[in-house]
C-alpha cells in the first residue's frame, strides 16, 4: 500500500476553524479558514463541509482543545460554550465516511512541531501553549504521549498556588491564571493601578482598564521600564510551570507555542535565565532547551493531519 | 538463552542498604540489610559487599534516591550527605567484573509493584513515595518513563505555592514541603501551638515540639478530632499533587508508597476525595484509582533487581 500522498488536518479553536492539506514533506498544499459557529451539532456539520472544500485528501485528522478521549470524543471543551461531550470522530467518520482522528490541539501542535518544525528530532520534546489559557503537548520519540484516557497534558490546570485567583475551572491558582494571555493582562493592571506602568497606560489612552497586550508591548519594545518589569514577572511564571514541567518528565526540549509565542523575544531570555534558577539541582544536570514554535498559527492543523500516522492511539 | 533465573537488587537508602534476591516470581530468596556508610567510595564499596553476601545471582540492579542519569551516574542525593557525580553503574560493575544496572529509588518501587504489587497490568502507573520527602516513579506499558536524561519523575520539588516554606532544594513551597513526613509534623505542630492538638501532644510528654508522627497516629486512632483534621489537611496536599500529576500525566493508577504509606488509612479517603474535588473537568473523565502500595519497604530492592529486564534504558 502507498502511503498517503495528501493528508488533511483541522484546527477547531474558540472562534475559527482553520483547516489545511499537506503533502509527506510538509508542504501546504490548501488553507481554508472559518468560523467556529455555536454548539456540538452545528460544530461537526461545520467541520464536515470544511473536509469537503479542503478535498481531495487521503486521511483527515482534527484537533481540539480541550479533554478529548482516546476514541475521539471531546468531553469537556472551555473554549467552546455548551459542547461537552461530542462524539467528534464517530459523528465526523460517519458523514464523510471516511475515518477521521481526533485530538486535543496541543498534542497536535506538538507532533507537528516535532515532525517539521523546532522540535525535530528531539527524542523527548513537551509544548506548551500560551494563549488565553494554557494547553499542553509531550512528545516521545516521536510519538504523542496521551495517558491512560487520552487527556495528558493539560498543565494550565497545575496548581501552582492554592491561594491564588479563581481559575474558570473551579479551581484557584492554576498555572493558566499567570502564564497566559490572561495572567499577562493581570500583572500588568496590578502594575497600572500602582502607578507603575505609565507609559503602558498612556499608549492606552489614559484607562488602566483599557491596558491590552499591544500596549504592554509596545512600550516594552520602546525600552519602557516598568513594561519590561511586567515581562519579567510573566517570564518568571511560565518558569515556574516549565520546572515543574521538567521536574517530573524531564524533556530535552520545551517549546513555547500559542498566541503569545509570538511575543517571547520580550521574555523568552527571562523565562531561559529563571528556569536556570527554580530547576531542581540545577548544577548536576543538563538544562532543558527552550525554544519558541515554529509553526505558528498553523501549528495545531498540521499536527491533525499527522494524526492517522498513529492509528493506534 | 535461558532467562536469568536469580535477579539480585540493592535498595541505597540514607541510612540502610537493603539488599534482596528474587526469582522470575517475585518470590524473595534472600534478604540482607546493612548501614549505609558515609561517603561515595564507601557507598561503593559497602554495595560491592553486600552484592557479593548476596551472591548467587544471575543479575544486578541497584536503586538510590537522587538524580540517577541514564548511564548510572548518581548526580545528585539528597539523602546521602556529600555524595554527587558517583558513577554508582561503572565503578561497581568494574569491581564486580558484571553489568550492573542503576536507577532512581522510587522509579524501581514503581517497576517492582507494576510487576508483583499493586499496580499488575495497569497500562500507565505514577508511583509516588511519600517519606521524609517525596519520590516519585513513572511506569507505562510496564516500562519506567525516565525521560531525556533519567531524570523524570521528581514530584517533590514540583512547586505548589512559591510564597511557601523554603526546601532543602533551594526553592520554596515544593510539593515535599507539605505531603511528606516533614509536612505532616509542620502541620500537627502548627495545631498544637493554636492549642488545637491536646490529644497528640499529651502523648508526646505535653511538649509541643515533641510532636511526631507516631503520637498524631495514636490519637487519630482513637478517634481524637484535631489529629484527623491535621490528617484531612495532609491529604489535601497528597492529594493537590496527585492532582497535578493527573492534570499532565492522565494515569490510570496512582499509588502511594514510602513510609507514610502505612499510615495511609488515616488518609486515604480524604486524598480520594480531594482528587475528586481538585481534578480538572471532575465530571468528565475517569478518575485515576489510588492505592496503596503492597511491597512494603522491600519495593525499592526488588524493583532494582528488575532493572536488567530494560536494558536499553
Amino acid at each position: 500500500v502507498a502511503p498517503p500522498s495528501l493528508a488533511a488536518g483541522i484546527d477547531v479553536g474558540g472562534t475559527k476553524c482553520l483547516g489545511v492539506v499537506i503533502t509527506p514533506d510538509g508542504t501546504v498544499v490548501r488553507e481554508e479558514k472559518w468560523p467556529t459557529p455555536r454548539g456540538g451539532d452545528a460544530i461537526i456539520e461545520v467541520l464536515a463541509e470544511l473536509a469537503d472544500a479542503l478535498r481531495p485528501w487521503d486521511t483527515l485528522g482534527a484537533g481540539v482543545a480541550g479533554l478529548v478521549s482516546r476514541d475521539g470524543v471531546l468531553r469537556a471543551a472551555p473554549n467552546l460554550p455548551g459542547v461537552r461531550e461530542l462524539a467528534v470522530r464517530e459523528r465526523l467518520s460517519a458523514k464523510l465516511g471516511a475515518p477521521v482522528w481526533v485530538d486535543n490541539d496541543a498534542s497536535c501542535a506538538a507532533v507537528a512541531e516535532w515532525r517539521f518544525g523546532v522540535a525535530q528530532g528531539a527524542h523527548e520534546v513537551v509544548l506548551v501553549t500560551l494563549g488565553t489559557g494554557i494547553g499542553g503537548g509531550h512528545v516521545v520519540e516521536g510519538r504523542p504521549a496521551r495517558g491512560a484516557n487520552g487527556f495528558a497534558g493539560e498543565p494550565g490546570h497545575m496548581v501552582v498556588d492554592p491561594n491564588g485567583p479563581p481559575c474558570v475551572c473551579g479551581g484557584r491558582g492554576c498555572w493558566e491564571r499567570y502564564a497566559s494571555g490572561a495572567g499577562l493582562i493581570r500583572f500588568a493592571r496590578e502594575a497600572a493601578e500602582g502607578g507603575r506602568l505609565d507609559r503602558a497606560v498612556d499608549l492606552a489612552g489614559g484607562e488602566v482598564e483599557a491596558v491590552r497586550g499591544e500596549h504592554l508591548r509596545a512600550a516594552a519594545l520602546e525600552g519602557d521600564h516598568d513594561a519590561r518589569v511586567v515581562f519579567d514577572l510573566f517570564a518568571w511564571w511560565v518558569a515556574l510551570g516549565l520546572v515543574n514541567l521538567t521536574n517530573l518528565l524531564d524533556p530535552e526540549l520545551l517549546v513555547i507555542g500559542g498566541g503569545l509565542a509570538e511575543a517571547a523575544d520580550l521574555y523568552l531570555d527571562g523565562v531561559r535565565r529563571h528556569v536556570g534558577e527554580l530547576l531542581y539541582a540545577p548544577s548536576h544536570r543538563p538544562h532543558p532547551r527552550i525554544e519558541v514554535a515554529h509553526l505558528g498559527e498553523r501549528a495545531g492543523a498540521v499536527g491533525a493531519a499527522l494524526l492517522a500516522n498513529f492509528p493506534d492511539g
